[in-house]
Order: structure tokens, then sequence, then C-alpha cells
């Protein structure tokens, strides 16, 4: 896929120019340094030849077959060339140009425009207002970019040109190599969930990283990442904190859930690994791209320092990596061959004094012992200390062992020899202990979601049916909100429990009711008017007698007909009451890049003071709601704490899947809360106590 | 203080050697070589001469007068040798050699005797262990690094000799600059502490930093450094989390407080910045030791590039700074110089083709923009940038207004040069935006301590002699534990309200007690025997009439005797029953560092599942009382939320205050709970309706 782009026999550069200081220059002049192996066509209707090469007028003009164009010309000639690619039958086209969809009203016209050009003719294109993209391994440097990175295993796009710009500049200083580096721009029509798509099955990067600041097709991304990070690790910065729109919320859920919460759920799901900094981008990538993958959380730091180690041991604990236990052989060894001063202990200190030799029996002990999946070397400069036959060491023993070993050689000026031999032997090194730390954290992340069984969703069998014909109902009524009386249908169509519950129109009616669910009973006020029901006083708990229940229902009359006089009154809810249990909220509100956002937590106070929630893109896995389950704060509660008896989390687990099926199979279903769900005992489910849903319009 | 280390007039080289794989050649060669204007003797029993200067035998053979003494010799010669200094009338000693408390029970026991040769000679010691110092204001270079940073105005200080020799290969090739640079090693007498009361009045340091693993003495830090933060920037990097010692802690509070939690509240309260990793310590240092104040929390960004703006913009929020809304002349002005495509409000955006002159006419307006308080300038390298001459216009411009500015130049081959004129212009420069974000944090954070009044302790006017005799009567009965009936009349000599009580030892007691106090009460087994009465149903509630209490009386006496049979039984207590109000714990737990570290947070749940508290070191004074309660994350409940009255928040900080001045008061008072504390409604005050205290043995 995308092969017009990454494989191209023929390409042409409309807007080629000789004039150094232009954009078409740098361009042409890119290809024929990167040593492009394809047929290079200058488009320039004022000259017959560019930097060595025969123009022409119009692509129209050249008589063989061409995949890719770049187009570097002033942006309101831009649609009409994009119209002769067409024509030509070019595939792929890159457009440099800016003043398209970033510069107002007028460049949305226009840019809206080249789209429906290049669907016309079956085009893809890459920007507009973009850097161009550089592949090191066709090889084709098709930008207008300063250096040209080396080759490497990095794939990199970015919808920051500028951003792209700083990254060449820092990977041509620090020798990092990338296979593809494709500059974004206003991702007019080729998105990263192309690109991504594109490199799934591509040899050629080893981790493909992004920056990101907003995506198109959320839903699309998340199915596509989740199939690629299966094989290659996507790492991706996002920024740009935007809020999710303004369609005003009424849900609890649709109150917590943001825009950055649906972002994280996504990424979480799809194995996305996410890096709060470019910085950490780099030191993730760096760890990705060179070294064999982590296969468990247990990791050695061998250190010439005891501060620096005590630095890296915080770190790694921090992040939740262990310090790997080691082997009683290992640590035989290490106590005949180190000296007495040594600590012999992960993390080991093989002390100030030591030479190369010294690491090298440390190092090598170390990633013998199965009890280590990686391996940290910090080296500081002392006085004793062979900065570069130690990275020699490092870098040939660690060859042998296949386990990821970082580097942490700290300093800078006398280190640097060092720090290059290791980068010969693809070791990456850090300045700093925590940065190391955190690139194991990253690997162990990898590693876990690529131990996680495949997404299975639960099909549970449903009466779809019957909640077609109630959403029906309620539209048909005019409305968009659905309250308790009528979201129990919905809830009990798609097997949620819910209390025994009717609908009384007079008050023998509600006293026959109570008599037939047993007492105590509770009364609410039953209209579609009247969604807040308690405010008005429309709601009693615990009603005990038949003398109670008309009281109560004379009562709830009463009160509604006289907060509201106009409302429509079907009557009063007789319903069960369940006794004990804990309160759970579970809730849907659907996000504008992701869809349905289910959310999870205690109810009451833990999510209105404490906000302890958590988040998932429907549908999910019963392995997802339980993650669900265990990520909030108030976990424990639930385990049963303080005498009490563990809650049924089974049931919590039940009701999560059963509500992703449904939000899933019904789109019109915008918001919805369950609150409280009260969930018994383990083995004594959950009830559906109250729920509420929005439709869209 | 401490001029003997800062000041001498001369010193001499103890072991000085002319064998440069010698330490002492090393020391002596540094010394030379830093131009150091003083005397310099070198001591060698086998050489008349070494590197050009006459020798000694012993420090006693020299004629003069001498400050200092550097000793570099194997370790069993260290005792005669400093014991010879002592007799020279030597007062500052740097002990170099390795080999003592580090290298097991023999090193701890030489260098104990080491201290107690200094202690009888007055003679102060830095080591053993060490890297030596280097004072670049004198000069004097007395250490055995490779490289001598260049003068500047950052102290720094390290426990770890390994990570002062990375710094300093780190500060040589970045060119920073130190005022003095210490390497504490074993710390056997100068520790942190010392160093920064002597640096405290020094104008040759903006910012002081330091490496630290752990505390002598905790109290002495926070005296010394809340002095010193008052004028000089402090900031640390700590590490290794060793837990609060081994003695069995039974309260709540012992069991959440960590050595960590205390170190947090102790670096708050006397105003310590803490930087979580070594590049953080140096982001910081930077920005303190070459720009200005930031005075306030609003912050502009000028960027070429809109991603790179957009994180810059998450990172300051992220950190709780603001982005600084530009007053209309500013913004009328951006939209006259600037291009229509710029974005003229804050993050101001120049676009990508923007010169140094767009960079200056936009920097120069935002700095004199009176609601600016600090600029990050953002430069990516794009065709059209001028890297150098922005870097110059940066410098210049930004002198002239005494804001704090921070480059944030990205890449790394181009951008060097530009780099290097910032610096010569003082401006730090960070390659991604979010270190310059947390560099701005650091000075909004040291801006906020800055602005803090200075520390006042309440002192009530309390019963201190009655709780002298409360806790000797405990003593004389042969415990160290007081449960509520005794820790009630504690807290009632400190002022805090307690609900009316008192111990029956017959039924008709208890009935006629229960009519002083009125009903509804609370009974509770009175023996010191028993500390967690709960559990042997010891504790009965909502008692309404006569035949309740004697009732109780009789079950909670059958109780006691049936689960402890040799319990001693006072009785019972009868106790008002407090009504209403919210579950508070207030506690104590002493540190091994820092002593009475006071807890506060929301009891039941949230202590004991959520963990939700919060830590000061007492004294506190009632601003400190206050932050507590403002931190907790359930702090919401206390305002009341869900219909509910607020809390008596007063009254809260009335019982810290007074907690705190009873642990201050009482040192042998080891472990507190006040559990429940409960709060009433604004107004209303809190009653300790249970406490503990153990005191220690």
């Amino acid at each position: 896929m995308l092969d017009m782009f990454f494989n191209p026999k023929a390409v042409a550069v409309i807007g080629a120019s000789r004039d150094p200081v232009k954009l078409g220059y740098g361009v042409l002049n890119n290809i024929l340094n990167s040593g492009y192996p394809g047929q290079i066509y200058p488009i320039n209707p004022k000259s017959a030849e560019v930097l060595g090469l025969q123009s022409y007028k119009s692509v129209l003009d050249i008589p063989e077959h061409v995949d890719m164009a770049i187009i570097v010309i002033p942006n309101r000639f831009v649609a009409s060339v994009l119209e002769e690619c067409g024509q030509k039958g070019i595939k792929g086209v890159v457009i440099i140009t800016a003043g398209f969809r970033e510069a107002g009203r007028e460049g949305v016209k226009m840019e809206r425009e080249l789209l429906s050009i290049a669907h016309k003719h079956g085009i893809r294109l890459i920007g507009p207002n973009c850097l161009g993209t550089i592949d090191t391994v066709l090889p084709l440097n098709g930008s207008f970019a300063v250096g040209m990175p080396k080759k490497g295993t990095i794939g990199f796009m970015s919808q920051s040109g500028a951003l792209c710009t700083a990254i060449l500049d820092w990977a041509v200083a620090e020798d990092v190599g990338f296979s593809y580096f494709v500059s974004l721009g206003n991702k007019a029509d080729v998105d990263e969930v192309d690109l991504l798509e594109a490199w799934e099955n591509d040899e050629n990067s080893r981790v493909i990283i992004s920056y990101l600041e907003g995506l198109r097709d959320g839903r699309r991304f998340i199915d596509v990442a989740r199939r690629v990070t299966r094989k290659t690790p996507f790492i991706v910065v996002k920024s740009g904190n935007t809020e999710a729109g303004s369609r005003a919320v009424s849900s609890h859920t649709g109150s917590l859930a943001g825009s950055e919460a649906a972002y994280d759920a996504a990424f979480r799901q799809s194995g996305v690994l996410r890096a709060l900094s470019i910085q950490d981008l780099f030191d993730y990538s760096l760890a990705f791209a060179y070294q064999p993958t982590l296969k468990g959380n247990q990791i050695a730091i061998v250190t010439n320092a005891g501060g620096p180690g005590i630095m890296a041991t915080d770190a790694l604990e921090r992040s939740g990596l262990k310090l790997a236990g080691l082997q009683r052989e290992t640590i035989d060894y290490l106590r005949e061959n180190l000296p007495p001063a040594a600590n012999i202990y992960n993390p080991i200190d093989v002390i100030g004094d030591a030479r190369a030799d010294r690491y090298s029996r440390a190092i090598e002990a170390v990633l013998k012992d199965e009890n280590v999946d990686g391996l940290m070397v910090i080296l500081t400069p002392q006085v004793m200390t062979e900065i570069t036959e130690t990275a020699e060491l490092i870098g040939e023993i660690s060859a042998r062992y296949g386990k990821p070993v970082l580097g942490c050689f700290m300093g800078q000026a006398t280190i640097g020899p060092g720090i290059e031999i290791l980068s010969k032997y693809s070791i990456p090194n850090y300045l700093f202990p925590e940065r190391a730390a955190a690139a194991f954290k990253a690997m162990q992340d990898y590693h876990t979601w690529l131990e996680r069984p495949p997404l299975e969703i639960t099909s549970f069998d449903v009466d779809k049916g019957k909640v077609h014909q109630l959403l029906d109902d309620v539209r048909e009524d005019g409305r968009l909100t659905m309250g308790e009386a009528e979201a129990r249908d919905v809830m009990a169509a798609y097997g949620i429990r819910i209390p025994q519950s009717k609908v009384a129109k007079h008050a023998d009616e509600a006293v026959r009711i109570a008599e037939e669910i047993g007492y105590p009973v509770v009364m609410k006020i039953a209209s579609p008017d009247i969604l807040h029901k308690s405010d008005i006083g429309g709601i009693k708990v615990g009603l005990n007698s038949a003398t109670d229940v008309r009281d109560a229902f004379d009562l709830i009359v009463y009160r509604a007909t006289r907060y509201m006089p106009d409302a429509t009154i079907w009557g009063v809810q007789v319903q069960e009451m369940v006794m004990g249990g804990k309160e759970i909220i579970i809730g849907m509100n659907r996000d504008p890049q992701f869809g349905p956002l289910l959310m999870f937590g205690l109810g009451g106070i833990y999510v209105e003071v404490l906000k302890d929630v958590t988040f998932r893109v429907a549908p999910i896995s019963s392995l997802d709601a339980k993650e669900m389950i265990r990520e909030i704060r108030a976990y424990h509660l639930l385990q049963g704490v303080r005498g009490e008896q563990a809650s049924d989390q089974e049931a919590i687990v039940d009701v999560l899947l059963r509500i992703s099926q449904l939000v899933t199979d019904f789109p019109e279903i915008v918001e919805l809360d369950i609150n409280p769900l009260l969930v018994c005992e383990v083995g004594r489910g959950a009830v559906a106590v109250d729920a509420r849903l929005v439709l869209s319009s």
C-alpha cells in the first residue's frame, strides 16, 4: 500500500528550479544527492534543463509513465497541476506548497478542491504544507530538508513540519538513522493511519514513531494500530489537549470524559506507547530500534558508582520494573571475581577503580544469568576508568546474549568516544539513569502488550429488536432522553438485571404491586418530563407496609403536580428495594474521535469528588473490563475491606460487556449512565437501580 | 564559617607525589594549575621537592601557619597524619583517601577514630572518600578531578564522588560554570547542612544544588535550609528510598509515614526545590544561575513552529503555569507587525519563514507587556531561519527587561552556534519545550516560597504540667501506650475538645453518668490492656435509656473478661455521643531524620484504602495547617458537597496546631493518632472522639 510513495519507478518534481534559494531546487537536488535509482523528471515551464536533467513544461509532456509527483509551486497553481497529474495517471502526489487549510477560509476551500481532484483520479496525496518525504531504503529524499539522516530502522511521521526539521537536525548530529521520514502537513488525504497500514508488513522499520495533534478517524486508528503493534512497536507523542467539542453534556460520564481520556484509552487498547515529550520519544525509539526485545521485567544494573546505581534503582522501581534477583552461581562468581568492597548483589557496583576487564566479568556473568531480562551499564569517568575499552567489551559481550543492554555513560567531554563505540555496537546511551530506566519501561510495556491475548469480544444473546422499538418510541414521542422508567427496559433487553418494578396508576394498584414484589419497596414518580426525581421529593424508599405505600403514592403525585403542573404523569413506579451492595457507576459518552467511551467507577463521592474513574473505547473484551475495575484507586473497596465481603466483580464485568455491546449496536445512543449499579457480594450479582440514556438528535 | 576551606592562606597536600599516576600528583597539579594565590606545601617523606615546590616530611616541619590540609595517603596512615595536623593547628582537613566507613566494619572504626582526633583539635573534616573541593572564586582546585569547570554562580555539593566526576565532565563540555564544587564523601564531619550554612551569606552562588542520599540531622537541615532559601534557591536530588527504620509501628500514621513522605514535607517546609533527576537538577539550576527571578506565573511563548508551541503550552499548563493573556496594545502591535498567518495570541507563532527581525519584534513586544512574567523562545531550524542573528537579538533585547527568558532552540547540528550565542548572553537553552517549562515551574515554585510569610508558630496556653504528670503515670505503670481513657486527658490539657465522659465502675454509676451527660451515649471498655476495643465487642453506641446502659455495661465487662481474663479493667467509659460531623484523622509519627511528622486526612476508607493523607514536620504554622487540609484529594468533601454543610476547617487547623505544639513539647511521644476527630459544620468545632499515644521506651 502507498507503494507510489515508497517504491516509485519515476518521480516528477513540479516546480523544479535552477535557483538555489528556491524550495524547488532543494527538492530536486535532494533527490539527486540521495541516490534515487529511478527516473527523475523536473517540471519547469521556463527551462529545458534543470540540474543537468531534461525538463518538461507539464507532466503531460513526459513520454513515460510516472508514479509520483512532488509539487512545489505557489498555491494558486496547485489545483490545475494536480488535475494534469490525474490525467497523466500519476497515483502519488506530495504537495509541499503551503497556504491551504492552515491559512484561513480561502485556503480551506482550495484544499477541498485538491481533495476532490485527487478522488476523481484516484490519486493519494501527502500534504499540502509539508516538508516532503525521505525514504532511506529506496533511497529517495523527496524533501527540501537541509540534511539527510542515515539509513536506519526508525519509521517517523509528523504532522508538524517544523518538528521534522528540528528532529532531522538532531538526528544528523547524533547519527541516528531512519527508514522513512514523512512530513504529513495538513493531512488532506494520507494521515498517520494510512502510513501505519502501509508500513504494517514492512521489514525496514523496527519501530514506528509519530508526533500527533489529532486524528480524523479514531476508530480506524485503533483497529489499524492494534494490528500493527503486534509486529512493530508504535510510539506517539500526542499534543494539543483539545476538548471534546461543544455539545453540552448532561451525564456524569460526559462531564468526566475529555479528549485526553479518550486518547489514553485508545492508545492503551491498541498497544500504542505514549511518550510524554519528544525526548522520551527518542529515548524509547532508540532502545527499540537498536536492541533486542525485553522479555521480562527483571533488570540488572552494573555500575562503577554507588550514587547513580541508587538513582537507577529508584527510577526502575518507580516505573514498576524489578531489580533482578541474581542466581546463586552468579553471586558466587561475582564474589570470587570482584574486589571485596564491590557490591555483588544487584545493583552490582564494580566500584570506582574498575577497569574494562572488571566491567566485562560482571557484565558477562549478569547476562548469562537466566533471572536477568535486561541490563543497564552505568559508567562514570573516574581516574582508572577505561572508557573506550569498556565500551568495546560491553558491545562484544552483549551481542552474544540477545538481551537488551542500555548504556548510561554519564558526563560528556571525556565519555564521548565511549558513546560512539557503544553506538557502533547498536547500544543506545542515556546521559542519566532515569532516562535509561524509562526506555526499559517502554520496552516492558510493549512486552506486556505482546503477551496480551488477542482481543475477544463476547457476544451476548440480546433482544436487539426490543431496544430498536424502545428507541423509536422515544423519538416518536419527540424526545431524546430516556429516564429510568424507560431505560430499565433497555437494560433488561440486554440482559442486565434490574429491580422488579411496575408503574401503578393509583394507590390500590401500588399496594398490589408492592405485595407481589415483597416489602420493602421504593416508589418513584414515573414521568417522561421529570428526570431528576429526587430533587422534587419524587422518591420514597424503605416503604414497609400497605399504609406506607398508599401514603407515598399520594405524596409523590401531589408533589410532582405541584412542582410541574404540566408534566405528563404515568403514575408511580413501585420497585423492589435492593438491599446492601456497593454503588457503582457505569457510563458511556460518545467521543468525537473514538466513538463510544465507556466509563467505570464507584458511585457517589468517588465519582463526583475524587473523579476516580477509568475509560475504554467500546467494544471491549472481558480482559479490558477486568482491567478497568482494577485500575481505579478505590479498587480495594471492591475486594472487601473493614470486614466486608468482596463484591461480585464478575457481575460488573458482565454489565460492562453488555453495555459495550449495546452502545456498539446502537450508535444513536450518545450518552448513558447506570447510576447506581448496586453490586452485591461475590456470586450475588449486580442490579442497575437507575439508568438514563440520551439519543442523538 | 568553614573559611578554612574556602579562604585558606596556605594549603598542605599530604601525599603530594611526583608520579603522574598517583592522586597525590593530580591534586597538587590541580592546585597549581587553578592559580591558587596562597602558599602551597607538599608533604612527602621521600622527596625534597615536588612539582617545583619545596616538600616537607610532615606538616609539623612547615615553618609557617597552615589553614587547610588535603590528605591523599593510604587509609592506615591517615589517623597519625591527622593528629599531626591537629598539633600544627590546621583547622580544615579534606580527606580524599577511601577505605573507611564505606569499606566495612574495620573502616567504620577507623573513621570514628578520625572524628575523635578532629574533635580533640577542633578540626573540621571534609570526606573521607571524596574527590576533594573546587573553588573557582578563590580560586583553588583541591581535587583530583580531570577538568576544572569555569567560574560560575552554581554552588554544588554531592555525597557521591562518582556523580561529581560525571557532572564535571558534563559541565566542562557544556561550558557551565560553578562557584564551588564540593565532594562530601562519607560526611564524617562536614555535611550538606554545614556547607549550606557556610554559604548562607556568600555572594558568589546564585543557586545551590546538591545530590543527597540521606541526612544526619533533619531538624537542623530544615532550620538552616529555611533560612538560606530566603536568599538563595537550593535544589536537591534525593535518592535512596530508605525506609523509616525497623521500629515496629502500630499507628495509622506510622504505617503511612515513610522516609519519602518526611523528606517531601521537610523540603516543602524549608523552601527546598526537589528535582527528580540529575537532568532536572541541571535544567533548573541553569535557569536560576543565569536568569532574573520569575515574579509571577504568566508565561509567553514565541515560536516559529506550531507543533512545538502546542507542546510548550501543554507542558506549561500541566505544571500549573499560565499562558499570559497579552495586553490589547501588544496584540494590536503584533497584528500590525506580523504576517497575517501568524498567531498573535499567546503562544505567538511568528511562523516558519520568520527571520531574526520578525522574532525580535515579537520578543520585544511581549517582554514589554506587563502581563508577561517570563518568556520561552522556541526556534526550529527552517529554510529561512536566521539562527545566530535571532540568538543575538534575543540576547540583546532580553537583557533590557529583567524578566527571565529561556531558549528552546530545537535540533542539534545547525542550531549549535545559536545556542552558543544564547549562552554568551546567559540564556540557557533547552532542547525540548517540556524541559524549559519544567525550569519555569521551578522558578515559579521558588517565587511562591519567597512570597510566603515567614514561619509563625502559634503558641497556645496549655496545661503542660498536667501532661507531664499523665505521661509519668503511664510510665510508672510500666506501660508505653495510652488508650483513649488516658489520652483524652492529654487532649483536654492541650485545649482539644473531647466528648464528655466518665468511667463507671458499676452499672448504677453508668446510668448516673449517662443521665448527667444526656442520652444518647456511647459506652466503651476502659482498660489499659485492651487497645482495639471494637475488635472484642467492647464498644456500644446509641444507648438511649437507663436499661440500655445497664445492659451495655454488663455485656461489655463480660466480653472483656472473656476475651482477656487477665486484663486490668477500670470499668466502662460512658461518653457523650457526638452527632453528625465528618471523620478526620490527625496523627504523628516520629521520623528518624526529621522528628515529629504530622499527618492529616479524612478517616475511615480515605485513610485506610485511598491513603489520601498529607504530612508536615512539626512545629507547623497555621498556613501549613491550612495547606495540609487543602492538599488531600478529598478536600472538596470538607467544603460541603451533595447538599451538605461545609465542615469547620478552622477547628481542624486549631487541632493540628495544638497537636503540633504537644508533640514538640513532648519528644517522648513517638506516635499519636486522633481517630476520629469529628468535625462539625462551620462554627461548630471539632471533637476528638478517640485518641491513642505511644511513648518512647
